[in-house]
Protein backbone atom coordinates (compact mmCIF):
# COMPACT_ATOMS: atom_id res chain seq x y z
CA UNK A 1 0.00 0.00 0.00
CA UNK A 2 1.79 3.39 -1.48
CA UNK A 3 1.06 6.50 0.54
CA UNK A 4 -1.60 7.59 -1.27
CA UNK A 5 -3.46 4.37 -0.59
CA UNK A 6 -2.80 4.64 3.05
CA UNK A 7 -4.49 8.35 2.88
CA UNK A 8 -7.69 7.35 0.86
CA UNK A 9 -7.81 4.69 3.07
CA UNK A 10 -8.25 6.96 6.31
CA UNK A 11 -11.87 8.17 4.98
CA UNK A 12 -14.38 7.74 7.67
CA UNK A 13 -17.02 6.75 5.62
CA UNK A 14 -16.39 6.83 1.83
CA UNK A 15 -19.62 6.16 -0.18
CA UNK A 16 -18.09 4.32 -2.65
CA UNK A 17 -16.49 0.46 -2.69
CA UNK A 18 -14.16 0.97 -4.83
CA UNK A 19 -11.00 -0.80 -4.28
CA UNK A 20 -8.43 2.00 -3.10
CA UNK A 21 -5.98 0.87 -4.72
CA UNK A 22 -6.81 0.87 -8.18
CA UNK A 23 -8.04 4.67 -7.18
CA UNK A 24 -4.71 5.43 -5.77
CA UNK A 25 -2.98 4.16 -9.14
CA UNK A 26 -5.39 6.57 -11.04
CA UNK A 27 -4.61 9.41 -8.62
CA UNK A 28 -1.16 8.68 -8.74
CA UNK A 29 -0.99 8.39 -12.42
CA UNK A 30 -2.44 11.94 -12.99
CA UNK A 31 -0.04 13.24 -10.79
CA UNK A 32 2.64 11.60 -12.16
CA UNK A 33 1.43 12.86 -15.73
CA UNK A 34 0.61 16.29 -14.91
CA UNK A 35 4.07 17.13 -13.88
CA UNK A 36 5.66 15.37 -16.83
CA UNK A 37 3.47 17.51 -19.17
CA UNK A 38 3.96 20.55 -17.25
CA UNK A 39 7.96 19.97 -17.93
CA UNK A 40 7.64 18.77 -21.33
CA UNK A 41 5.93 21.45 -22.26
CA UNK A 42 8.64 23.49 -20.52
CA UNK A 43 11.22 22.19 -22.46
CA UNK A 44 9.83 21.83 -25.56
CA UNK A 45 9.42 25.64 -25.40
CA UNK A 46 13.37 25.74 -25.14
CA UNK A 47 14.32 23.90 -28.20
CA UNK A 48 15.94 24.72 -31.26
CA UNK A 49 12.73 23.63 -33.39
CA UNK A 50 10.22 24.97 -30.90
CA UNK A 51 8.19 26.17 -33.98
CA UNK A 52 7.60 22.56 -34.35
CA UNK A 53 6.55 21.85 -31.36
CA UNK A 54 3.96 24.25 -30.85
CA UNK A 55 1.08 21.12 -31.23
CA UNK A 56 2.75 19.41 -28.44
CA UNK A 57 2.69 22.40 -26.28
CA UNK A 58 -0.77 22.77 -26.34
CA UNK A 59 -1.69 19.58 -26.05
CA UNK A 60 1.17 19.51 -22.84
CA UNK A 61 -0.49 22.38 -21.10
CA UNK A 62 -4.31 20.68 -21.78
CA UNK A 63 -3.25 17.71 -20.77
CA UNK A 64 -1.38 18.58 -17.53
CA UNK A 65 -4.58 20.73 -16.43
CA UNK A 66 -7.07 18.20 -17.11
CA UNK A 67 -4.54 15.71 -15.23
CA UNK A 68 -3.94 18.07 -11.86
CA UNK A 69 -7.73 18.35 -11.74
CA UNK A 70 -8.65 14.48 -12.00
CA UNK A 71 -6.60 14.18 -9.72
CA UNK A 72 -8.58 16.28 -7.32
CA UNK A 73 -11.98 15.25 -8.12
CA UNK A 74 -10.60 11.21 -7.40
CA UNK A 75 -9.26 12.31 -4.15
CA UNK A 76 -12.90 13.25 -2.78
CA UNK A 77 -14.90 10.57 -1.72
CA UNK A 78 -17.59 12.00 0.72
CA UNK A 79 -20.88 12.49 -0.76
CA UNK A 80 -21.56 10.91 -3.91
CA UNK A 81 -20.21 12.60 -7.81
CA UNK A 82 -20.43 9.45 -9.95
CA UNK A 83 -21.65 11.30 -12.82
CA UNK A 84 -19.01 13.59 -12.72
CA UNK A 85 -15.92 11.36 -11.67
CA UNK A 86 -16.90 9.26 -15.01
CA UNK A 87 -17.28 11.99 -16.58
CA UNK A 88 -13.90 13.36 -15.96
CA UNK A 89 -12.48 10.20 -16.02
CA UNK A 90 -13.12 9.95 -19.90
CA UNK A 91 -12.20 13.34 -20.93
CA UNK A 92 -8.69 12.70 -18.88
CA UNK A 93 -8.52 9.49 -20.66
CA UNK A 94 -8.90 11.00 -24.00
CA UNK A 95 -6.68 14.17 -23.30
CA UNK A 96 -3.69 11.59 -22.38
CA UNK A 97 -4.22 9.41 -25.54
CA UNK A 98 -3.77 12.78 -27.43
CA UNK A 99 -0.93 14.21 -25.43
CA UNK A 100 0.76 10.37 -26.11
CA UNK A 101 0.30 10.29 -30.00
CA UNK A 102 2.14 13.83 -30.23
CA UNK A 103 4.85 13.17 -28.26
CA UNK A 104 5.27 9.68 -29.73
CA UNK A 105 5.82 11.62 -32.99
CA UNK A 106 8.74 13.90 -31.57
CA UNK A 107 10.22 10.76 -29.22
CA UNK A 108 12.93 10.09 -31.46
CA UNK A 109 14.06 13.79 -31.32
CA UNK A 110 13.50 14.28 -27.65
CA UNK A 111 13.82 12.24 -24.37
CA UNK A 112 11.22 14.96 -22.72
CA UNK A 113 8.72 13.60 -25.39
CA UNK A 114 9.54 9.88 -24.91
CA UNK A 115 9.05 9.94 -21.27
CA UNK A 116 6.07 12.11 -21.41
CA UNK A 117 4.47 10.13 -23.47
CA UNK A 118 5.05 6.96 -21.79
CA UNK A 119 3.31 8.72 -18.45
CA UNK A 120 0.41 9.59 -20.53
CA UNK A 121 0.01 6.24 -21.87
CA UNK A 122 -0.16 4.93 -18.11
CA UNK A 123 -2.66 7.87 -17.35
CA UNK A 124 -4.86 6.67 -20.05
CA UNK A 125 -4.89 3.00 -18.77
CA UNK A 126 -5.67 3.79 -15.59
CA UNK A 127 -8.24 6.49 -16.26
CA UNK A 128 -9.44 3.39 -18.01
CA UNK A 129 -9.55 1.09 -15.34
CA UNK A 130 -11.22 2.58 -13.14
CA UNK A 131 -13.90 3.85 -15.48
CA UNK A 132 -14.63 -0.39 -16.01
CA UNK A 133 -14.32 -0.34 -12.41
CA UNK A 134 -16.81 2.71 -11.72
CA UNK A 135 -19.55 1.03 -14.75
CA UNK B 1 -16.83 43.02 -26.74
CA UNK B 2 -15.66 42.16 -23.54
CA UNK B 3 -12.10 41.74 -22.30
CA UNK B 4 -11.69 38.31 -22.82
CA UNK B 5 -13.31 38.60 -26.08
CA UNK B 6 -10.56 41.05 -26.76
CA UNK B 7 -7.90 39.19 -25.32
CA UNK B 8 -8.72 36.53 -27.81
CA UNK B 9 -9.05 38.15 -30.93
CA UNK B 10 -5.31 39.41 -30.74
CA UNK B 11 -4.31 35.37 -31.01
CA UNK B 12 -2.41 35.64 -34.44
CA UNK B 13 -3.70 32.10 -36.43
CA UNK B 14 -6.10 30.44 -33.97
CA UNK B 15 -7.30 27.26 -36.05
CA UNK B 16 -10.65 26.89 -35.07
CA UNK B 17 -13.40 29.10 -36.53
CA UNK B 18 -15.60 29.91 -33.41
CA UNK B 19 -17.26 32.71 -32.67
CA UNK B 20 -15.12 34.94 -30.17
CA UNK B 21 -17.92 35.78 -28.33
CA UNK B 22 -19.75 32.49 -27.70
CA UNK B 23 -15.67 31.40 -26.29
CA UNK B 24 -15.51 34.44 -24.50
CA UNK B 25 -19.43 34.06 -22.72
CA UNK B 26 -18.22 30.17 -21.96
CA UNK B 27 -14.49 31.05 -20.49
CA UNK B 28 -15.93 34.22 -18.35
CA UNK B 29 -18.88 31.85 -16.88
CA UNK B 30 -16.43 29.08 -16.14
CA UNK B 31 -14.26 31.99 -14.30
CA UNK B 32 -17.82 32.63 -12.30
CA UNK B 33 -18.36 30.10 -11.47
CA UNK B 34 -15.15 28.63 -10.31
CA UNK B 35 -14.91 31.63 -7.79
CA UNK B 36 -18.80 31.48 -6.61
CA UNK B 37 -18.25 27.62 -6.15
CA UNK B 38 -14.80 28.42 -4.13
CA UNK B 39 -16.94 30.84 -2.20
CA UNK B 40 -19.89 28.46 -1.81
CA UNK B 41 -18.01 25.70 -0.07
CA UNK B 42 -16.29 28.26 2.21
CA UNK B 43 -19.41 29.60 3.18
CA UNK B 44 -21.03 26.32 3.76
CA UNK B 45 -18.53 25.00 5.64
CA UNK B 46 -19.13 27.92 8.42
CA UNK B 47 -22.45 27.53 8.78
CA UNK B 48 -23.70 25.89 11.79
CA UNK B 49 -25.33 23.00 9.86
CA UNK B 50 -22.23 22.04 8.04
CA UNK B 51 -23.02 18.81 8.96
CA UNK B 52 -26.01 18.70 6.46
CA UNK B 53 -23.99 20.57 3.55
CA UNK B 54 -21.17 17.98 3.61
CA UNK B 55 -22.24 16.84 -0.21
CA UNK B 56 -22.80 20.83 -1.03
CA UNK B 57 -19.33 21.43 -0.18
CA UNK B 58 -17.82 18.23 -2.15
CA UNK B 59 -20.00 19.28 -5.16
CA UNK B 60 -18.91 22.60 -5.38
CA UNK B 61 -15.12 21.98 -4.67
CA UNK B 62 -15.33 19.41 -8.25
CA UNK B 63 -17.19 22.03 -9.90
CA UNK B 64 -14.95 24.68 -8.67
CA UNK B 65 -11.96 22.65 -10.06
CA UNK B 66 -13.19 21.38 -13.39
CA UNK B 67 -14.44 25.29 -14.29
CA UNK B 68 -11.40 26.70 -13.44
CA UNK B 69 -9.56 23.89 -15.47
CA UNK B 70 -12.22 24.29 -19.10
CA UNK B 71 -11.49 28.36 -18.57
CA UNK B 72 -8.09 27.25 -19.04
CA UNK B 73 -8.04 24.56 -21.99
CA UNK B 74 -10.77 26.98 -23.69
CA UNK B 75 -8.25 30.09 -23.90
CA UNK B 76 -6.14 28.21 -25.97
CA UNK B 77 -6.34 28.23 -29.80
CA UNK B 78 -3.07 27.29 -31.20
CA UNK B 79 -3.45 23.97 -32.67
CA UNK B 80 -6.07 21.65 -31.94
CA UNK B 81 -7.73 19.72 -29.34
CA UNK B 82 -11.32 19.32 -30.22
CA UNK B 83 -11.99 16.04 -29.14
CA UNK B 84 -10.59 17.06 -25.34
CA UNK B 85 -12.38 20.50 -25.24
CA UNK B 86 -15.28 19.08 -26.22
CA UNK B 87 -15.43 16.05 -23.89
CA UNK B 88 -14.14 18.60 -21.10
CA UNK B 89 -17.14 21.13 -21.79
CA UNK B 90 -19.50 17.74 -21.21
CA UNK B 91 -17.98 17.14 -17.88
CA UNK B 92 -17.91 20.43 -16.64
CA UNK B 93 -21.70 20.97 -18.17
CA UNK B 94 -22.33 17.73 -15.80
CA UNK B 95 -20.40 18.67 -13.29
CA UNK B 96 -22.53 22.55 -12.75
CA UNK B 97 -25.89 20.22 -13.41
CA UNK B 98 -25.03 18.29 -10.42
CA UNK B 99 -23.82 21.09 -7.99
CA UNK B 100 -26.77 23.50 -8.94
CA UNK B 101 -28.85 20.65 -8.23
CA UNK B 102 -27.43 20.27 -5.09
CA UNK B 103 -26.96 24.51 -3.98
CA UNK B 104 -30.50 24.73 -5.45
CA UNK B 105 -32.12 22.30 -2.66
CA UNK B 106 -30.23 24.51 -0.36
CA UNK B 107 -31.26 27.95 -1.58
CA UNK B 108 -34.11 28.88 0.54
CA UNK B 109 -31.58 28.82 3.71
CA UNK B 110 -28.49 29.91 2.20
CA UNK B 111 -27.59 32.93 0.31
CA UNK B 112 -24.49 31.80 -1.30
CA UNK B 113 -25.97 28.46 -2.29
CA UNK B 114 -28.57 30.94 -3.97
CA UNK B 115 -25.92 32.65 -5.86
CA UNK B 116 -24.29 29.74 -6.39
CA UNK B 117 -27.12 27.74 -8.24
CA UNK B 118 -27.39 30.67 -10.42
CA UNK B 119 -23.63 30.66 -11.49
CA UNK B 120 -23.77 27.43 -11.85
CA UNK B 121 -26.89 27.33 -14.01
CA UNK B 122 -24.99 30.21 -16.37
CA UNK B 123 -22.05 28.29 -16.96
CA UNK B 124 -24.00 24.36 -17.64
CA UNK B 125 -26.23 26.59 -20.25
CA UNK B 126 -22.90 28.44 -22.04
CA UNK B 127 -20.85 25.06 -22.16
CA UNK B 128 -23.71 23.73 -23.85
CA UNK B 129 -24.04 26.21 -26.27
CA UNK B 130 -20.27 25.97 -26.59
CA UNK B 131 -20.51 22.29 -27.27
CA UNK B 132 -23.48 22.71 -29.61
CA UNK B 133 -21.36 25.22 -31.78
CA UNK B 134 -18.85 22.60 -31.73
CA UNK B 135 -20.36 19.96 -33.29
CA UNK C 1 -21.53 45.64 -5.93
CA UNK C 2 -20.50 43.18 -8.25
CA UNK C 3 -21.14 39.60 -8.22
CA UNK C 4 -18.09 38.57 -6.52
CA UNK C 5 -18.63 41.71 -3.49
CA UNK C 6 -22.21 39.84 -3.32
CA UNK C 7 -20.92 36.25 -2.55
CA UNK C 8 -18.26 37.13 0.02
CA UNK C 9 -21.25 39.75 1.45
CA UNK C 10 -22.66 35.94 2.20
CA UNK C 11 -20.16 34.39 4.49
CA UNK C 12 -21.68 33.65 7.86
CA UNK C 13 -19.18 33.93 10.50
CA UNK C 14 -15.87 35.87 8.35
CA UNK C 15 -12.95 35.98 10.64
CA UNK C 16 -11.28 38.94 8.61
CA UNK C 17 -12.62 42.29 8.60
CA UNK C 18 -11.82 43.29 5.47
CA UNK C 19 -13.65 45.65 3.26
CA UNK C 20 -15.51 43.01 0.79
CA UNK C 21 -15.30 45.50 -2.00
CA UNK C 22 -11.28 45.63 -1.76
CA UNK C 23 -11.11 41.46 -1.43
CA UNK C 24 -13.44 41.37 -4.40
CA UNK C 25 -11.10 43.85 -6.90
CA UNK C 26 -8.22 41.71 -5.52
CA UNK C 27 -9.75 38.25 -6.68
CA UNK C 28 -11.66 39.39 -9.56
CA UNK C 29 -8.17 41.26 -10.64
CA UNK C 30 -6.20 37.70 -10.25
CA UNK C 31 -9.02 35.93 -12.53
CA UNK C 32 -8.64 38.12 -15.00
CA UNK C 33 -5.03 37.93 -15.14
CA UNK C 34 -5.11 35.01 -14.96
CA UNK C 35 -6.81 34.24 -18.20
CA UNK C 36 -5.31 36.76 -19.75
CA UNK C 37 -1.47 35.00 -19.02
CA UNK C 38 -3.06 31.84 -20.08
CA UNK C 39 -4.00 33.63 -23.50
CA UNK C 40 -1.23 35.53 -24.12
CA UNK C 41 1.35 32.27 -23.40
CA UNK C 42 -0.74 30.87 -25.76
CA UNK C 43 -0.95 33.51 -28.52
CA UNK C 44 2.93 34.29 -27.94
CA UNK C 45 3.48 30.47 -29.40
CA UNK C 46 1.32 30.55 -32.64
CA UNK C 47 3.75 34.01 -33.62
CA UNK C 48 5.91 33.56 -36.06
CA UNK C 49 8.78 34.81 -33.58
CA UNK C 50 7.87 32.31 -31.08
CA UNK C 51 11.72 31.83 -30.50
CA UNK C 52 11.92 35.17 -29.10
CA UNK C 53 9.06 34.63 -26.52
CA UNK C 54 9.91 31.90 -24.69
CA UNK C 55 10.36 34.18 -21.60
CA UNK C 56 7.14 35.67 -22.11
CA UNK C 57 5.46 32.22 -22.29
CA UNK C 58 7.49 31.24 -18.74
CA UNK C 59 6.45 34.29 -16.62
CA UNK C 60 3.01 33.70 -18.46
CA UNK C 61 2.65 31.14 -17.42
CA UNK C 62 3.90 31.22 -13.94
CA UNK C 63 1.57 34.01 -13.48
CA UNK C 64 -1.29 32.23 -14.27
CA UNK C 65 -0.42 30.01 -11.78
CA UNK C 66 0.06 31.75 -9.20
CA UNK C 67 -3.25 34.53 -9.68
CA UNK C 68 -5.57 31.48 -10.08
CA UNK C 69 -4.76 29.74 -6.73
CA UNK C 70 -4.45 33.30 -5.30
CA UNK C 71 -8.24 33.96 -6.69
CA UNK C 72 -9.03 30.66 -4.67
CA UNK C 73 -7.17 31.46 -1.43
CA UNK C 74 -8.66 34.75 -1.04
CA UNK C 75 -11.99 33.59 -1.88
CA UNK C 76 -11.63 31.58 1.67
CA UNK C 77 -12.91 33.32 4.71
CA UNK C 78 -13.10 30.59 7.06
CA UNK C 79 -10.93 30.10 10.06
CA UNK C 80 -7.68 32.27 9.45
CA UNK C 81 -4.86 32.08 7.69
CA UNK C 82 -3.53 35.58 7.24
CA UNK C 83 -0.02 35.00 7.41
CA UNK C 84 0.13 32.70 4.57
CA UNK C 85 -2.61 35.13 2.56
CA UNK C 86 -0.11 37.42 2.56
CA UNK C 87 3.21 35.54 1.31
CA UNK C 88 0.79 34.60 -1.52
CA UNK C 89 -0.70 38.00 -2.43
CA UNK C 90 3.56 38.95 -1.96
CA UNK C 91 4.44 35.79 -4.31
CA UNK C 92 1.51 37.20 -6.45
CA UNK C 93 2.51 41.20 -6.53
CA UNK C 94 6.02 39.70 -7.77
CA UNK C 95 4.30 37.47 -10.42
CA UNK C 96 2.71 39.89 -12.24
CA UNK C 97 5.08 42.56 -11.94
CA UNK C 98 7.61 40.34 -13.49
CA UNK C 99 5.01 39.25 -16.38
CA UNK C 100 4.26 42.66 -16.97
CA UNK C 101 7.49 43.72 -17.55
CA UNK C 102 8.00 41.34 -19.74
CA UNK C 103 4.79 41.60 -21.82
CA UNK C 104 5.41 45.79 -22.14
CA UNK C 105 8.40 44.99 -23.74
CA UNK C 106 7.02 43.56 -26.53
CA UNK C 107 3.69 45.41 -26.52
CA UNK C 108 4.33 46.93 -29.65
CA UNK C 109 4.70 44.25 -31.20
CA UNK C 110 2.07 42.31 -30.25
CA UNK C 111 -1.26 43.33 -29.03
CA UNK C 112 -2.05 40.19 -26.58
CA UNK C 113 1.14 41.06 -24.86
CA UNK C 114 0.21 44.96 -24.56
CA UNK C 115 -3.27 43.40 -22.88
CA UNK C 116 -1.88 41.47 -20.91
CA UNK C 117 1.04 43.28 -19.33
CA UNK C 118 -2.00 46.07 -18.46
CA UNK C 119 -3.85 42.78 -16.74
CA UNK C 120 -0.54 42.28 -14.95
CA UNK C 121 0.00 45.79 -13.66
CA UNK C 122 -3.76 46.02 -12.26
CA UNK C 123 -3.37 42.42 -10.49
CA UNK C 124 0.11 43.82 -9.15
CA UNK C 125 -2.02 47.19 -7.65
CA UNK C 126 -4.82 45.03 -6.70
CA UNK C 127 -2.47 42.85 -4.70
CA UNK C 128 -0.21 45.68 -3.42
CA UNK C 129 -3.55 47.46 -2.19
CA UNK C 130 -4.59 44.11 -0.07
CA UNK C 131 -1.37 44.03 1.36
CA UNK C 132 -1.47 47.04 2.70
CA UNK C 133 -5.15 47.18 4.16
CA UNK C 134 -4.20 43.42 5.64
CA UNK C 135 -1.09 45.11 7.40
CA UNK D 1 17.40 9.50 -9.89
CA UNK D 2 13.23 9.09 -9.89
CA UNK D 3 11.04 9.96 -12.53
CA UNK D 4 10.94 13.42 -11.90
CA UNK D 5 14.44 13.97 -12.12
CA UNK D 6 14.66 12.33 -15.45
CA UNK D 7 12.44 14.34 -16.74
CA UNK D 8 14.07 17.57 -15.19
CA UNK D 9 16.98 16.46 -16.64
CA UNK D 10 15.91 16.38 -20.59
CA UNK D 11 15.74 19.71 -20.29
CA UNK D 12 18.14 21.41 -23.65
CA UNK D 13 19.37 24.24 -21.79
CA UNK D 14 18.00 24.77 -18.50
CA UNK D 15 18.36 28.37 -17.11
CA UNK D 16 19.78 27.67 -13.67
CA UNK D 17 22.31 25.31 -12.51
CA UNK D 18 20.13 23.74 -9.28
CA UNK D 19 21.08 20.30 -8.75
CA UNK D 20 17.83 18.53 -10.45
CA UNK D 21 17.69 15.59 -7.32
CA UNK D 22 17.06 18.71 -4.71
CA UNK D 23 14.45 20.13 -7.10
CA UNK D 24 12.72 16.83 -8.03
CA UNK D 25 12.57 16.11 -4.54
CA UNK D 26 11.09 19.58 -3.65
CA UNK D 27 8.68 19.26 -6.72
CA UNK D 28 7.29 15.66 -5.50
CA UNK D 29 7.20 17.17 -1.98
CA UNK D 30 5.01 19.27 -3.22
CA UNK D 31 2.83 16.96 -5.32
CA UNK D 32 2.27 14.53 -2.61
CA UNK D 33 1.22 17.42 -0.03
CA UNK D 34 -1.40 18.75 -2.31
CA UNK D 35 -2.52 15.15 -2.59
CA UNK D 36 -2.93 14.62 0.91
CA UNK D 37 -4.39 17.93 2.04
CA UNK D 38 -6.84 17.50 -0.82
CA UNK D 39 -7.69 13.77 0.78
CA UNK D 40 -6.92 15.21 4.31
CA UNK D 41 -9.55 18.22 3.91
CA UNK D 42 -12.42 15.56 2.01
CA UNK D 43 -11.64 13.51 4.83
CA UNK D 44 -12.54 16.02 7.68
CA UNK D 45 -15.63 16.91 6.08
CA UNK D 46 -17.02 13.49 6.71
CA UNK D 47 -15.48 13.48 10.34
CA UNK D 48 -18.56 13.32 12.77
CA UNK D 49 -17.03 16.13 14.73
CA UNK D 50 -16.63 18.18 11.38
CA UNK D 51 -17.59 21.44 13.01
CA UNK D 52 -14.26 21.20 15.05
CA UNK D 53 -12.20 20.46 11.94
CA UNK D 54 -13.37 23.63 10.20
CA UNK D 55 -10.01 25.64 10.52
CA UNK D 56 -7.79 22.27 9.62
CA UNK D 57 -10.46 21.78 6.25
CA UNK D 58 -9.62 25.73 5.33
CA UNK D 59 -5.69 25.38 5.98
CA UNK D 60 -5.66 22.43 4.16
CA UNK D 61 -7.50 23.60 0.85
CA UNK D 62 -5.57 26.46 0.59
CA UNK D 63 -1.90 24.26 1.50
CA UNK D 64 -3.09 22.09 -1.27
CA UNK D 65 -3.35 24.87 -3.99
CA UNK D 66 -0.47 26.41 -3.40
CA UNK D 67 1.34 22.89 -3.34
CA UNK D 68 -0.16 22.18 -6.82
CA UNK D 69 0.97 25.52 -7.81
CA UNK D 70 4.38 25.55 -6.46
CA UNK D 71 5.09 21.76 -8.25
CA UNK D 72 4.36 23.60 -11.67
CA UNK D 73 6.65 26.65 -11.46
CA UNK D 74 9.12 24.58 -10.12
CA UNK D 75 8.62 22.28 -12.76
CA UNK D 76 9.69 25.26 -15.28
CA UNK D 77 13.00 25.98 -16.51
CA UNK D 78 12.94 27.89 -19.20
CA UNK D 79 13.77 31.53 -18.83
CA UNK D 80 14.39 33.25 -15.40
CA UNK D 81 11.70 33.34 -12.77
CA UNK D 82 13.87 33.01 -9.77
CA UNK D 83 12.29 36.28 -7.80
CA UNK D 84 8.89 34.85 -8.12
CA UNK D 85 10.03 31.39 -7.54
CA UNK D 86 11.55 32.68 -4.13
CA UNK D 87 8.53 34.32 -2.63
CA UNK D 88 6.24 31.16 -4.11
CA UNK D 89 8.44 28.41 -2.00
CA UNK D 90 8.39 31.01 0.97
CA UNK D 91 4.99 31.22 0.52
CA UNK D 92 4.89 27.21 0.35
CA UNK D 93 6.81 26.62 3.59
CA UNK D 94 4.36 29.01 5.52
CA UNK D 95 1.57 27.48 3.80
CA UNK D 96 2.65 23.67 5.19
CA UNK D 97 4.10 25.15 8.68
CA UNK D 98 0.45 26.06 9.31
CA UNK D 99 -1.46 23.51 8.19
CA UNK D 100 1.13 20.86 9.53
CA UNK D 101 0.34 22.88 13.07
CA UNK D 102 -3.47 22.28 12.85
CA UNK D 103 -3.01 18.95 11.38
CA UNK D 104 -1.06 18.07 14.29
CA UNK D 105 -3.54 18.90 16.84
CA UNK D 106 -6.30 16.72 15.41
CA UNK D 107 -3.36 13.65 14.96
CA UNK D 108 -4.05 11.65 17.82
CA UNK D 109 -8.11 11.61 17.15
CA UNK D 110 -7.80 11.47 13.21
CA UNK D 111 -5.33 9.14 11.25
CA UNK D 112 -5.72 11.32 8.22
CA UNK D 113 -4.25 14.65 9.83
CA UNK D 114 -1.56 12.48 11.45
CA UNK D 115 -0.68 11.34 7.51
CA UNK D 116 -1.23 15.09 6.65
CA UNK D 117 1.11 16.54 9.02
CA UNK D 118 3.79 14.44 7.81
CA UNK D 119 3.88 15.27 4.27
CA UNK D 120 2.96 19.47 5.37
CA UNK D 121 6.30 18.98 7.29
CA UNK D 122 8.13 17.30 4.73
CA UNK D 123 7.55 19.64 1.81
CA UNK D 124 8.24 22.42 4.46
CA UNK D 125 11.66 20.84 4.83
CA UNK D 126 12.13 20.05 0.60
CA UNK D 127 11.16 24.10 0.30
CA UNK D 128 13.13 25.58 2.63
CA UNK D 129 16.00 23.30 1.29
CA UNK D 130 15.49 25.02 -2.24
CA UNK D 131 15.00 28.07 -0.82
CA UNK D 132 18.54 27.86 0.56
CA UNK D 133 20.52 26.49 -2.45
CA UNK D 134 18.95 29.31 -4.12
CA UNK D 135 19.74 32.32 -1.81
Amino acid sequence: MNDTSAMLSTHPVAADDLDVNLLAEAIDACLACAQTCTSCADACLAEDDVAKLRDCIRTDLDCADICATTARVLSRRTGENTEVVKALLSACRTACGNCAEDCESHAEHHAHCKICADACRRCEKACGELLAALS
